[in-house]
């Protein structure tokens, strides 16, 4: 049994997360990342000019690895000042003090954790490619289930299971395109010095501004970020960290819709989100299989939306050409809400994998509400015979409420829907074409079908240009 | 003294925002375009086949602009059902029932409210245009005006004050290009049908997709909108929404940010937001002139990211086909948050029009921190001069602490910085070097000037594609 | 036909609030209650010594009710400032110039809004009362009406609706109690003065802080407001009005939960939220009966978060003794929030009012389900028997899990799980207990009736103190 | 150097939290929690006639801090359910299987987390008191310290720095108030059952509602809270915790405010939060103090309100008797909310202790400001002088608008304030007058001191109450 202090984890990264994305925003891998932008921005200003001994380089380029996190937090302890100790240290472990000359904290800090956001959102479009060709085969498998469509949660017409899954998947793929164009035109925040004005590294080079946006260059091509910001204080504006998190929310709401009609169809036992060998549904109740993974799904949206709140807190408040109140927030906000979309996606990539649906039981309920669920083409085959179109919706109504509470109320014998509208003269509606509107619509579902191709055929363009992240399947969830 | 009892007024809208988008979002104009829309769609079924008497066209198309708001809350207290309302007065005043066929309410109110969101859009963009055409205007005027930059609020190094706009400005320039592009993007839902499978059209057409597509087709040419949703429920996605009303946020943080840093330097006295003729500052006290529009703006931001909250409630939250416990939220978030953006945009355009710099008051700044402005010039003198750079860190932070605390504590006669550094061995900073340094250092903003340079030169493409737009100077404010 | 140009309405206030609100939030409502602190203000002063004509009194207290909104707004775009405005407006009308002595605006302002939100806070507490009423009733008419209780959306055992309604009505219950507490205890801020030390008043009374005190007890009297600040800058803590809008969330959140359950209910036809005589559920499918009122009560509650998010905003931003970048957010939140929670209220009363449950429907689901219900009472019977819990726990899963797929597919003629259980010699359950579990299962709610009761006995003790708030019904809704 | 997978921290807990806050929301303390919790059900369950053997007591208990973390975490991933997992190891490490009869998950889960929240809060009303006494300290101690105070960040009259501190003083102890007040009310869902009805304890104790009473209170005796809930479902009212985080968001704003107003005093100097030895303000800028620590209070203020958009998403969004999509969250938001809180306790704790107020610079500005600071004295005398109070205060407004253009211009040599309020005869001040103002007026802070009294006193009871909270000073901080 441990006896050490127990550290405390971060919950979203070490129960939801994937290996890749906790990995990204490890404390060391962070530490890494700075000392190699140091190295490259020292070798930039060695072959621009400045001397820099060869020996210092090679120095700091043995060290860059060894991070000892310990001695980092101990001589944070004394200069309050997160990046003036690493500095310290990895200058201490090298033997030399040349890095960061003419560079502000931000100056590596804010690159530093662009380059996160940047990796971080690339992972992201990758889940959400995987996402979409899973859900394009599910569409496309279930493209002529008919289901009973609901509005207001109440039964309203057919429709497919496929088209229902397409809708969804049309609502997360525009969240792609969002992600796919943020991770496009992001800008990084490049080297502007301490008020934005570059104005040590313009001190270094004898004032020499080629020589300063050449090094400027080489940075960003270090990073592998193209696009980056021209003006800007000590950081770079908060909108873009709002941006960034607005895309999650948005990517997330097509998953959390498909989850919560889950959710709903499980409670018809239509359908189940899957239940794993040994899984367990209820500690009291044996019974229970419960949709605990969707359910899931939504609390990361909740999630989403709170880190989002906390980014909108930090964008239109910056003071002058910067200050450090979001530095806390940023330190939190952005990791854990790359985690929780990654863990909405792990979960998701697991419910559309195995997810069920019941034919047997969805077939009952069309039984039990196809007269209900044709009430429109009975109202368009009346208007199509001359009849109003507001006259024919208001006889159709009442025949239509009466049959329903009668059914309610489990009144045997009572006149069907189709008896009733056949008697009512108002809509010469006679029993062999209400017959046939029976027979057709059972299984009439407009558009569906091809409205769930078209959904497929855009899936299948974007799986053409990401063949690798399509073929992710995801980790094994808690 | 009118005596009928009064109507709450939207103080947004009334107080705030502009005539034309008051118009946009007004009750009887919402009518109007749903009218124009049922017509389109009648004409569009009778062009491709259905039977439509003429006289009913003619018939709606003199009703049209008869809008009797009275009548229709009269028939809605019945209804229970606000578009049943409006169908049974548009019908009533027209004399006829052939509109609506085939259509569900959501056919209707999400294409008219999508309609009112693209124009609001573009009105939004006009207004960002105008905005950074003052605004470039302003930078250029005060390219060389050296100021103190200032980070975490306390004095850090000089740049210009043109430099400071063309930050706040590049913001803004991003949220301009958000906005520009989903507008370009935003895609309409079109008449999907009361599930979005396009059932009862289809009906009506026997079956015959093409003719659907073709009535499709006329009606997204009616909106003037060009791209449309393929699989939707009975409403389009509410992530949409979330979409548009994070892009106002996104657009708002650069005003706000510039809005917060004005707010700080009138406290400074170093520039004001402006005073007009005959404005009081405050009722009680007769000398004041505050800020009181920049925290305007601010305000307006606060309540855009309380909308936001609200469509990120909607976000993510579909119930099968759909559900309408949006419904509520959207009348009030939707023409709101374009309501709080505007009066953002008048008051900002104001703002921009009226600030005043005072040299006077900026000079004796720059003259009583300049030492402390060029600490990293003396550093970086000292480190290429050979010191370590963090040894020479160390050394200049310790004469600039002693210096500063005898400032504080009003010490008449102590050395100065300059004093101080001159005469430390470690750094070898001569008198003559430091003298030359303060000398170049008072006017040396680095790369300030070509980086407003860009900024407008941006700018003015962008008033090149929107000249009308950019001409715009906005109304008298409150 | 209306030519004038249309005014923006506020549409919370104007279509789902009650006019009593309504009143206490109007601009002309505002403006009398100014007034009348103005003259209070004035009678005390001129008590405590200080020089007032009675004529001026006299003029003032004529003139108070004549409000000429026009004229207020015209001097409003001269002095862009709404105080100095009126203050102008009010002593034109007078002929004197006595009013607003020793005040700044936030002393007129501060205590007349926090007038009206004690006013509505009162108002609110009210309709609570009247919820909790109907609830209460409803809950005991349903006491005995068992139905299939559902966590994660699964059949999980039995429950009454009675029961259920009191679980959501004691939330209410709660929410109540912090609104009563928060009427109880709200502090308003008096005349402090310009910064709030009361510098002013005091200069007026020659440094006398006795009458001083005097003058604003008589203030606090007025407003009948019981608690007031002692240190506060120009405006009192914006975390109050946070503290408000907090409270009027979770107030909702009972009602948002329980309209959450209609609307479940409602899609397994257990249950209606009622549907009013020539009620559309909708335009296209005359047979819809929706659960509009219900996601209504759900889109009150978006918004309440939406309005809270605004409040947060505010809160811990002062600057110094105090900013207005709050102002415009202010006037927005307090009113709307309010009118959202009254809109919820008054859906709530009527959806508490008329929904209904059906019999035939809720007995057909426990028919269907109860073998499942009961898996905890078969399993606690088989610890009784001496089985271990967590082998049992394994055993009534597997066969539960057995019984419901064939369920699901349709299989007919497989073993039921009561077969099940009692063919497995693991558990020690004979087919005789098996059955008497059943037979006892149906209608054993464990505590359900005197939870139910202990509710309803909380809400007597509430009307008792209430009674008159607790007989109102609601306005007829939209 | 480790070269185990590194772990993922959570940020909060390990870098700003108190170490006794860290503990109380480990994982390992939780199981310890759980496992005591659940020996106390057995024990009561004995006591009241089950049949339990006193070896598989004695088990239990020998095995209760034994926690295996990674044994659990195995069998989580095989049933897909954390509590399964949790009983299934301590009953094999106990070799019975006795624990967990008659519960649902959440029998005890919610009443292992409530009880980590009841003491959380206790925690946080602690260093609120603690909070309370430095502040009222330094209050007392700078009582008499004038100060500009500053409205719309503009000079506006003078006040102490005793008075400032009180009035974010007075703020705070409200929020206290609500803390402890919450932490008093708390109820406690205690032995509900799975659907709320108390039936499976009721099965086990022959339906006899006395025993399992009496089994519910000593479980409430053995949780310490007084208070419990009668009616609920699953799971308790996620509105409980939404009361719970928007109290620290509460709690958050007076020391928010304060932090925000010494950024702006250390803006002009006035003030600093302090600076430890060896600390270093930017690691570019070596001259650079920085309000880091006032600007993180911003930010856990910031994080705060992200955690409450959380706990709003979760409240008034159960499902029937309750369903699991807030699991994830409050797994975040709970600890990372009172983490965020206690963070912004020990910073403010630090600052509260170490900032600093600079005479000398005040002193120069209250010199400079004083004509203006006086504007309201001099209307004031000359309304008793018989002047109309709006004339006069537009006569003052103009002389003290073009004083101030002067000194902005910094045109020498112009007429003073004081020269032209005393040249004009509308006003009847004469020099004497004007010049008595001034002598006065400089430390006329009116009833500034005695409200620093009244807060001080009121703190005082609170100390006396809390003796030991009180004297708590703070960990160093990062």
């Amino acid at each position: 049994m441990p006896e050490e202090p127990e550290l405390a984890l971060n919950v979203l990264a070490e129960r939801y997360a994937s290996p890749a994305l906790r990995r990204l925003w490890s404390q060391r891998g962070r530490v890494v990342l700075e000392r190699r932008l140091w190295i490259a921005v020292l070798k930039a200003q060695r072959d621009l000019g400045l001397a820099v001994p060869q020996e210092a380089i090679n120095a700091y380029e043995r060290s860059a690895e060894q991070v000892d996190l310990d001695s980092i937090a101990r001589r944070e302890r004394i200069t309050r000042h997160d990046v003036k100790a690493r500095i310290e240290e990895f200058c201490a472990r090298a033997g030399w003090e040349h890095i960061h000359k003419g560079m502000t904290s931000r100056d590596l800090t804010e690159n530093v954790e662009q380059l996160q956001v940047h990796r971080s959102l690339l992972h992201v479009r990758d889940r959400a490619v995987a996402a979409l060709a899973i859900l394009s085969r599910r569409a496309k498998e279930l493209r002529d289930q008919v289901i009973t469509a609901r509005t207001h949660n109440v039964a309203a017409q057919v429709t497919t299971m496929g088209k229902r899954l397409a809708m969804f998947g049309e609502e997360l793929l525009r969240g792609f395109e969002t992600i796919e164009r943020l991770a496009a035109h992001y800008p990084v925040r490049g080297l502007q010095g301490a008020v934005g004005t570059q104005l040590d590294q313009l001190n270094l080079f004898e004032n020499d501004p080629a020589r300063v946006r050449d090094l400027e260059d080489r940075v960003l091509h270090h990073l592998g970020i193209a696009r980056h910001w021209v003006n800007t204080g000590q950081v770079y504006p908060r909108s873009l960290d709002f941006e960034v998190v607005a895309a999650l929310v948005q990517l997330a709401s097509g998953p959390a819709s498909l989850a919560k009609t889950l959710r709903l169809m499980a409670g018809h036992d239509l359908a189940s989100e899957g239940f794993a060998p040994g899984q367990t549904g209820s500690s009291a109740m044996p019974h229970k299989r419960n949709s605990r993974s969707c359910e899931r799904i939504q609390g990361f949206h909740t999630l989403l939306k709170g880190y989002l709140s906390m980014a909108a807190g930090l964008a239109g408040d910056q003071w002058n050409e910067g200050d450090v109140s979001c530095s806390v927030v940023r330190r939190v906000m952005l990791p854990d809400s790359f985690f929780a979309i990654d863990g909405l996606f792990e979960t998701f990539l697991t419910v559309l994998g195995q997810f069920e649906v019941f034919p047997a039981v969805i077939d009952a309920e069309i039984e039990r509400c196809l007269p209900f669920l044709l009430s429109t083409s009975f109202l368009m085959e009346a208007v199509k015979r001359g009849a109003g179109r507001e006259s024919a919706h208001k006889t159709v109504k009442e025949h239509a409420l009466a049959a329903a509470a009668d059914l309610r109320e489990g009144k045997a014998g009572s006149p069907t829907l189709l008896d009733r509208l056949a008697a009512d003269p108002r809509l010469e509606l006679d029993p062999d074409t209400l017959r046939r509107i029976m027979e057709e619509g059972r299984t009439n579902t407009g558009n569906a079908g091809p409205q769930v191709d078209a959904f497929c055929e855009a899936v299948e363009a974007i799986i053409a240009a990401h063949p690798e992240a399509a073929a992710y399947r995801g980790e094994a969830i808690l």
